[in-house]
């Protein structure tokens, strides 16, 4: 387990220094470089015994043929781990080669140097890891090894992970529980350690997390000064949303020239499932797979009814248990009363995930169907969706419950109620009259982001950690129970005691979910959708937030180290399409913040002359939004970003460094007279010259010229004494 | 003047050859060269005799510092006209560290090769003018001689301008005569005289006329099977603007590549009236004049009250005279009736102008307190104020028409009657009634864009015509016959006869005005807005639009040809900030092509019923409108442009080139084998490596792996017999 600490170190270690090799006698523990290593897990339950045979044989043909060296230990019940590492040699020359693939394609700005033999040292642990990454999964004819899990060939390789290092994790966690707040330096830790990608969700976080200091002051003013729904703090927090959006942009700019990984998308190579039409050479010779860009277009348009179907579908099922709920909770007195009440929450608790998952199923095969060329925008595509089903079962009962409960409560629940009980053949009592609570939305929020926190932060780490746990116990309990001749040591049968801890520690790593950045994003732009559209409801909400995420970005770190498969260190240059989420959604509060100040905050009865104004206040709301985010972008590109400006200047230094050289080598060729008056009379002596040359003698032109002046002159002066 | 063919050409001549010296036997004009000639024109008018001769001196010397030969010869009447040309030497060596600067700042890609004493000759004609452009005017810091016309120590210098090229204008004429449509190729060979800022005036007025076929094919069927005020339409309009626009900022883009001025704007020298707040040393080395831009932002801020205020007092003043006009025309029968009718619109006449002039006025001094440091940026905030308030004064009466005067003319025009009849002593008719013409919105819409094109063709071509050749008349009438003593010839006093006819064209050239592209970019803008603002009215607008801008294209190379100086051949990489304008129009449209058609279109009947329902038609509106241009959007991001790819193709094989040619030269150091098995074992033989030692042997991890997969799957079989 990576929060336990091997080994006794004298005084917090020199972080990120690589391939350490010093040597810690502890007999139980392999004190091993973790730059280099990757676990390949190969399950063979499903095949028989020549199948399983034959198919590993494969395997290590070709991991073989890459150059990588490989050791085998059993793995759980009917699996392998195929542990791998590439020489040293292969290591360094991969990484040189990846750092000038770089450069070829315009992501940094100067070669490495060196040749194509290079053998360059990574300079943290995340690049010597990414090209190991590389050389067991690129496909044969970029160099590596192929090995796609679950994928084609390989589909009972259940996964390809990266070993965690537990000394660099235990330093990161103990780092940053010093830290109140992440600078760069600290976001560079993780960058070191995990790769460009997840950094940049705690880039995101951490920014997020500092600018809802502001949201939290102006709830406290707010809540104390300001009335109800107020339009002031609905204002307040539509503009800083704005400001922050723009804000993070220009951030991901800088952070991804600091990284160096600006447009390394372009650079991403071909995941498996990706079918090319043809292969085309293009203009700069490269073999090209070739999919029309027209045709994925086309493809994704079929995002448009499915997302249209879902919404309505899920809107049809939340909104009649809602009203079953409403129904029952204020409007029934029938039977069973107390038991019916919890029902439809049940159902739905039931039925939710099944729903959910169902759609997701149909998302992922609509991605599917797209033929991403990339394993980025396939996630991509694919997350964005789900995070749209996600919204619609998050924020529509509050929809409900501010623009159908609240305004019409008191005319429809009555009609419903009279209905229902007429079909089930009681006969309603005319003088029924129900009465809305009021409050309901605001109870409505605050019960949604509470318990999301709250539900979202047992789900992250206290379930998997106790699902793990449990699963592990109940692995080596049935082991050392079935094979019950063999003595009951606490090693597998056939380890060598002075891996043993390390190949349980590996074993447990084996067993444990890959890491998936997209989905901690996704809760995070959930979070701030909560903000951006319901913000006037409740103005301490950004407090809860504020509070959570400061836990919640030490909680996910904990969680990557603990309860996740070390994740390949990828490369992005930002949280890409959350980006735009993220700004629909404050786009989006214009218009439910101006309606819910519209209806609750304004003081007007309720009413059809309420209602008819509420599309002007929700037009009148968006293009103020509109306006001010235009500003507020306007001035932000023209103050800009510093990183964009220092790295033109660094391109213009290294560019005149360039030129000097040039021109210190060429120094000795002689120098131009710039002014060479002699030499015009000699060259081009043609009529159309002969114009230039007239005055070509010193003082000439300036002759001509006084002269025409006083003549000029002298004749307006002559002129006026006439 | 330019249009005139001074000598005999046996066949069309190779266009574009520089510096031609063919010599052509003609006495009264000289031939020459024209990639090199500016001219100053010094005015002594409001200097005595000593101040002039001595500004002059000071003129010549700063001239000749710079190395610039210089001809003087009498301009009209007190000006004289300083003819400058660089030597060759001087000329290819500012061409040249030209092309260094683009490659410096990462204009262009490669460096031109050469030392900094390389003489190079200008590709086109205006890259030649462009480094003589720049050695008269740039300050002396950066190597020119500091001539700023009409500022600080040069105001009596009245204007710096190149030389037309007779020859190169007629080819260019002729061969657009011939074109029909033009080609990147042609719209080369403007850029190639006049510059690519000019350049890309006529690649936009090409795309739109182009583009316009589709609305034209549109609006006849429109016209032949729709209703009136066509839903259909609209949206066709709505989405042809969108579509137009995202293809023109690709386009843009290209051309910008093609062109080799993409992010030319980096590089602009600061002009004169810039005014620094002190000297910084950036991160590159270089000086940098520096005024914070958070106060340039704060300064441009006070353009919002500006426009709010000029926008309510002509909003005003038009409303106002509009009403009375309307007064007189339908309501009124009093006394004067016939003479009344024509007194608004000669009133509006007289006075608009006067108030455009002075609130233009105030928006220089606005632009001119933002502190702009390049004059590009000042040309673009003032022409952008500028064209705010043109729209004001061009759609506004539509506005009024469309939204005032038909919905509620009924109601009150009455009133209005009733008032001013009241109020000039009549008593009012009760029961006088008064019905709007519900076509007059229509009729307005094509009063307004026909005479609007008709007026501005004269005003740009017939008018400058007849006034230089009035202004040209009188002058020489007043020369020949103020010096009645002297012979009455056709050549100035003093005027060589070989060089009279020549000096004579130039004489003219001095005399017209200079050209301002952005005053046409300003009328195609507002003639789009037109189309994207008011389609429904009229289905048949965009065939005047598109029969007017074949011509005007044309019309705007003669203009430049015959009626102002030869422009400045700057360069730019698209047409700025008037895309944001296009947007904001087409934007704008979407409010009110629905607003149109709601009022106009629907089989509604006047009354609350409909006017409630109208913010919410136009709610609808924009969000497709937004929805549909965020699709377009993506969609083209996504197919991309095809010289943006070509131009990373390029960066590729060029980088790949230079890894090729030093992979090449270091050939000889020796061959790394991949896999070097047998090094293993004697490397870092720490016990951390040992785990990673104990399969180094050929087929061991096969070995193991194979030997693991039996006795589990054996165990497994045992049990299941067991």
């Amino acid at each position: 387990m990576p929060l336990e600490i091997p080994f006794t170190v004298p005084k917090v270690p020199k972080v990120f220094q690589i391939a350490d090799t010093s040597f810690v006698d502890d007999a139980t523990s392999a004190n091993i470089a973790y730059n280099d290593k990757y676990v390949i897990v190969y399950d063979f339950s499903k095949v028989d015994i020549d199948g399983a045979i034959a198919e590993f044989k494969e395997l290590l043909k070709d991991l073989g043929a890459t150059g990588l060296h490989t050791e085998v230990r059993s793995g759980q019940q009917n699996q392998l781990l195929v542990f791998i590492q590439p020489p040293r040699e292969l290591l360094g020359n991969t990484v040189h080669h990846s750092r000038v693939m770089d450069w070829l394609y315009g992501i940094t700005r100067q070669h490495p140097g060196g040749t194509k033999n290079t053998i360059a040292a990574g300079a943290f642990e995340a690049e010597d890891l990414l090209s190991t990454f590389h050389l067991v999964t690129w496909r044969k004819e970029l160099g590596g090894a192929g090995i796609s899990p679950e994928f084609g060939k390989w589909e009972n390789v259940l996964s390809v992970f990266p070993l965690h290092n537990p000394r660099l994790n235990r330093d990161l966690l103990v780092h940053m529980s010093k830290r109140l707040f992440l600078s760069s330096t600290d976001l560079d830790w993780i960058r070191n350690l995990w790769g460009s990608k997840v950094a940049f969700y705690f880039a995101f976080i951490q920014s997020y997390f500092l600018s809802l200091a502001f949201p939290c002051v102006a709830g406290i003013f707010a809540w104390a000064f300001l009335p109800k729904y107020s339009l002031t703090f609905a204002l307040i927090i539509g503009a800083w949303c704005t400001v922050f959006l723009e804000y993070w942009k220009i951030r991901e700019v800088d952070l991804s020239i600091r990284w160096n990984v600006r447009g390394v998308s372009k650079l991403k190579s071909n995941r498996p499932q990706f079918q090319w039409e043809k292969e085309v050479i293009d203009a700069a010779g490269r073999v090209r797979h070739y999919f029309p860009r027209w045709k994925r277009i086309a493809r994704q348009l079929y995002v448009v009814p499915f997302l249209i179907i879902s919404t309505l579908f899920l809107s049809l099922v939340i909104g009649g248990i809602f009203a079953l709920e409403t129904f029952i909770n204020d409007g029934y007195d029938g039977p069973y009363d107390y038991y019916l009440e919890y029902c439809p929450t049940i159902f739905l608790a039931i039925l939710l995930p099944f729903i959910n998952s169902y759609l997701e199923g149909i998302a992922a095969r609509l991605t599917d169907y797209e033929n991403h060329r990339t394993q980025d925008h396939y996630d991509m595509a694919l997350t964005q969706k789900v995070f749209v089903l996600q919204s619609i079962s998050n924020y529509l009962p509050i929809f409900l419950t501010g623009f159908v409960y609240v305004p019409f409560g008191d005319v429809i629940i009555p009609k419903l109620r009279a209905s229902i009980l007429t079909y089930i053949g009681q006969k309603p009592d005319p003088n029924f009259t129900f009465y809305v609570d009021p409050d309901r939305l605001r109870n409505e929020v605050i019960t949604l982001t509470v318990t999301g926190q709250v539900s979202s932060a047992i789900e992250e780490l206290a379930l998997p950690y106790l699902k793990s746990n449990t699963k592990e116990w109940w692995r080596s309990y049935r082991n050392t129970h079935t094979f019950s001749g063999r003595k009951k040591n606490k090693w597998r049968r056939g380890d060598d005691p002075s891996e043993a801890r390390f190949l349980g520690r590996v074993r447990k790593q084996a067993a444990l979910p890959s890491y998936d950045v997209q989905e901690d994003i996704s809760e995070m732009v959930l979070q701030f959708g909560y903000l951006a559209l319901f913000s006037p409801v409740w103005p301490l909400i950004p407090i809860g937030f504020f509070i959570n995420n400061w836990f919640e970005l030490r909680a996910d770190i904990i969680k990557i180290c603990a309860e996740h498969q070390r994740p390949d260190p990828r490369r992005d240059d930002g949280i890409g399409p959350w980006v735009a989420s993220l700004e629909a959604l404050t786009w989006l509060g214009s218009l439910t913040t101006a309606a819910i100040v519209h209806l609750y905050g304004f003081e007007y009865t309720w009413g059809v002359g309420k209602w008819w104004s509420l599309p002007l206040t929700i037009f009148l709301s968006e293009h103020i939004f509109l306006g001010f985010r235009s500003g507020v972008r306007w001035a932000l590109e023209t103050i800009g970003s510093q990183h964009i400006r220092k790295e033109r200047a660094e391109m213009y230094a290294e560019r005149k460094r360039y030129l000097d050289e040039m021109e210190a080598s060429a120094a000795k060729k002689g120098h131009l007279d710039v002014v060479e008056r002699e030499r015009r009379k000699s060259v081009r002596m043609t009529a159309a010259d002969v114009f230039w040359t007239r005055q070509v003698e010193e003082g000439a032109s300036l002759h001509a010229g006084v002269g025409l002046i006083k003549a000029i002159k002298g004749g307006e002066i002559m002129k006026k004494m006439i």
